[in-house]
């Protein structure tokens, strides 16, 4: 997504100011990641409670700063404050400490082996940059500070320029709502401004970064956490056009749904999500745009989330428009108010995949806006190797096809769409990422600098946690959840004296 | 490490073979990773045998090549066979794919919840970096090679300069037992030169690399690995001091085991360790140094890797001895031989926590070889927080303390040592490092470039693997491991229908 609004210098965050937050966070941290899994799960309850309560508050504001609709702000709050329950639950499972005990092995097959207990441990302060695009969701209290906090890391969020408002009184709510049930000062603060953000990235106390928005941007970022003296972890999730593949016979008995589906996935909120569906394969364009265009009429205007967005938006949408090959099926349109503010319909065009192949990044770049392509495609057979070329790196690909089909062209478009993304969709879009343990919202480069992690689901939480090993530590001295008598019942994954003997007879 | 012998021009692999063996990675990838986990586990149990087979024609080789003696190699050929034994279990236990199945839920809190399930999968083709100094288990067969075959990449390692003849044998005979035993051809290829390890990490058919050796080259691979137009994850294990803290109660009671260990642990393998203690603070350096000079007069010459690490250790040797405020306890030998190979004998000195502190990398920077550092301190009050301040990234941090020992001092020592380390050990040394579920060896910056990851031990393949999830995909296209019916029998961690609706309650 394109660039946002400038901070105003009275807003932005002093240079003694980006000091004393480093130092306070850190000052926070030793606190905070030391507290019993309960204290810190109530303290992210209370968070999330906070949230629920101040909704009537907080909505009108996101609404004013963002253009989102009340609907949908509504159901993103809900959806923040179920997300930091989630991790409650998860700090209390334990699961994610992954703690392993080797007991002490005289008769070890290298020689006697000593007691060895691994546990993973928070990375320290944490800095989130938070995205325009999900005011709650991706922003102050969204999914990476809540993963940050409930890994027990103090977290530092760069609050977005596009929603400067909400994003404070988000902070001062959560803030207070985690002290007040016990979590240290500071354990979440803000700053405001872009250099400050860049600044804050290489302060020797930050210890890990996370960053929702554009390729560019993120790009940058991650280049300063690399270049760091000490480089620093650094998750970015950036750019993604989530191609969709329609088979002919899927196209043949459910055309119109799927048309339907695809309009509203494109259209909805403006098209402003990463996961938007930028390209539709299909066997039929010419039928497909008929169901498509009646689908669009039923899209009313929305207001994108800033006037740079939409500015970007405008820039982009008539970049595709004037790319020889392509046909328009629907045309969309934008509008400017008088405050500047970019009000869009959707826009949808086709083209065949000899011209997609042959434009480059004109037509394969993100469009971020309610813009999408629907590619006429000759044979199945050669989708699997369109999504290798085309699209190396996503956070979702889909695939649309019969219950019962099991093509080797669908297998092998299907195992392309592992290779080349995080998600793989049946019958279903993008848009809409369910946050529960199995998902996963993170994909290759360009859709993330490191997709070693996802920023959505209960994984997220790894993202802020390395391994220590323990050697052969007294019990007082271990930490509770490396104790044999495992006082907050974490599971404990053991290897017992004399496994080593039979260690690769498995497999014979 | 300091730098390693040049390779000759005859030997370096040429851009074209490079050209052809990265796309043969890529091609061996493709079936390797999708092999029944049996199936793989054979192929590395069929590479330790072949390695145990060819035992005595290596180790000879090794000998010439590294200086190393026969007991040390035939243990460390032994451990690197053990490791891929380990890492067959673990393939076929499949505990390490994470696998995630959140079952479709209609009642989800936040709407009706998808079937979702996530499972690791690895990388593609990863680029290791071999290690001088262990030229089994930090080589073409090592740690680095077994976690990332065991995770399904396909591997090429850019073998080090010093033990080439050993490498190529290494990898003919490991290369020879993978296609044996099922793997594809080039599962497992060399590459030879400096300038050419750059080339192929900057080659878009790599997905990952891993190092063992020096900050100055760790860290200009990580920046590479950085800078590429698509950022990969770079794993690099680099330096480490591993300094090690007496209590006062201890150094009474064991004066004489503790010098022992401590100078047995520093001249092991002419100290060529990245786990050699190269600090050893008590509260009384005087006795201590008595007892570490008798301990060090039992310890013969050893000739060091090769001869540009001698010079390395020699020039660092002298700065050290140079370094206002040492005093030497172990002045130590340094001895060319007519072929320019190093041989050598322990240097010990010991100095003041003031100088230390005052005197900044000039002493703490790492001496590779057989030099440590005793330094008295005056309180244990002071521990803790000298070792955030001079220690802030190692591999390892020690105490020696009496068994019942507990007090805050101690307690503050252990848990920084947590904060500044991957493994914190109670009364032992850190060479020697267990090869086990439990072991963490990797630390914060300079120990690793990224302290995500573990070089050693089960939790090593974690490095090579990344997350996807299936969404609503039929049972027949979904992979083996993520059906119902389970064939494979790994663990499948499910969150039934109806969960979210308790979410967070445990927490109050």
């Amino acid at each position: 997504m394109p660039g946002s609004p400038t901070t105003p210098e009275s807003l932005a965050t002093t240079p003694g100011e980006l000091e004393e937050r480093a130092n306070a966070a850190a000052t926070a941290f030793v606190e905070w990641s030391t507290l019993a899994p309960r204290t810190r799960a109530r303290a992210l309850v209370a968070a999330a409670d906070a949230l629920d309560a101040a909704a009537d508050e907080l909505i009108p504001i996101a609404m004013r700063e963002t253009g989102l609709t009340e609907a949908r702000l509504r159901g993103e709050l809900k959806r923040t404050a179920v997300q930091l329950r989630l991790f409650a639950d998860v700090v209390i499972d334990g699961e994610y400490l992954d703690v392993r005990i080797d007991y002490a092995d005289p008769q070890f097959t290298l020689g006697p082996r000593p007691d060895l207990r691994r546990v993973l441990t928070p990375l320290g302060p944490v800095l989130n940059f938070s995205g325009s695009n999900f005011p709650f969701a991706f922003s102050v209290a969204g999914g990476d500070t809540a993963s940050a906090l409930a890994a027990g890391c103090s977290v530092i969020v760069k609050v977005h320029s596009g929603h400067p408002e909400l994003s404070q009184r988000t902070g001062d709510v959560v803030a207070a709502a985690l002290v007040g049930a016990g979590a240290p000062s500071n354990t979440l603060q803000l700053i405001v401004g872009q250099e400050q953000g860049v600044a804050m990235l290489r302060h020797p106390r930050i210890r890990a970064g996370s960053f929702t928005g554009s390729i560019h941007a993120g790009r940058l970022l991650a280049d300063v956490a690399a270049a760091r003296p000490d480089p620093i972890p650094f998750y970015g999730e950036l750019g993604s056009v989530n191609p969709q593949f329609v088979t002919r016979a899927k196209l043949d008995e459910d055309l119109e749904s799927i048309c339907e589906g695809f309009v509203a996935s494109v259209a909805s909120s403006a098209g402003q999500f990463c996961t938007k569906p930028g390209f539709l394969f299909v066997s039929d364009a010419a039928a497909a745009g008929e169901s498509i265009r009646v689908a669009a009429e039923a899209v009313s205007e929305h207001r994108m989330l800033n006037p740079r967005i939409a500015q970007g938006y405008q820039q982009r949408r008539a970049e595709v428009l004037a790319t020889p090959g392509v046909e328009v099926l629907v045309p969309g349109t934008v509008r400017f108010d008088g405050d500047g503010q970019g009000w869009v319909t959707p826009t949808i065009v086709s083209t065949t995949v000899a011209t997609l192949a042959s434009s480059g990044p004109r037509l394969l770049d993100e469009s971020f806006g309610p813009l999408a392509v629907v590619v006429q495609y000759e044979d199945e057979s050669q989708l699997a190797d369109l999504a290798r070329r085309l699209f190396p790196g996503n956070l979702t690909g889909g695939v649309h096809a019969l219950l019962d089909e099991s093509s080797p062209e669908l297998v092998a478009l299907i195992d392309q769409l592992r290779q080349c993304s995080g998600r793989v969709l049946f019958n279903g879009w993008p848009t809409g990422v369910a946050v529960t343990p199995a998902m996963q919202h993170g994909g290759p480069w360009p859709a993330t600098t490191n997709d070693a992690g996802t920023s959505v689901g209960t994984a997220a939480i790894g993202r802020f946690l390395r391994g220590v090993s323990y050697q052969n530590v007294p019990q007082h001295l271990l930490p509770m959840v490396l104790r044999d008598d495992n006082p907050w019942g974490v599971p404990q994954r053991v290897a017992r004296a004399g496994e080593s003997t039979t260690w690769g007879e498995r497999a014979s």
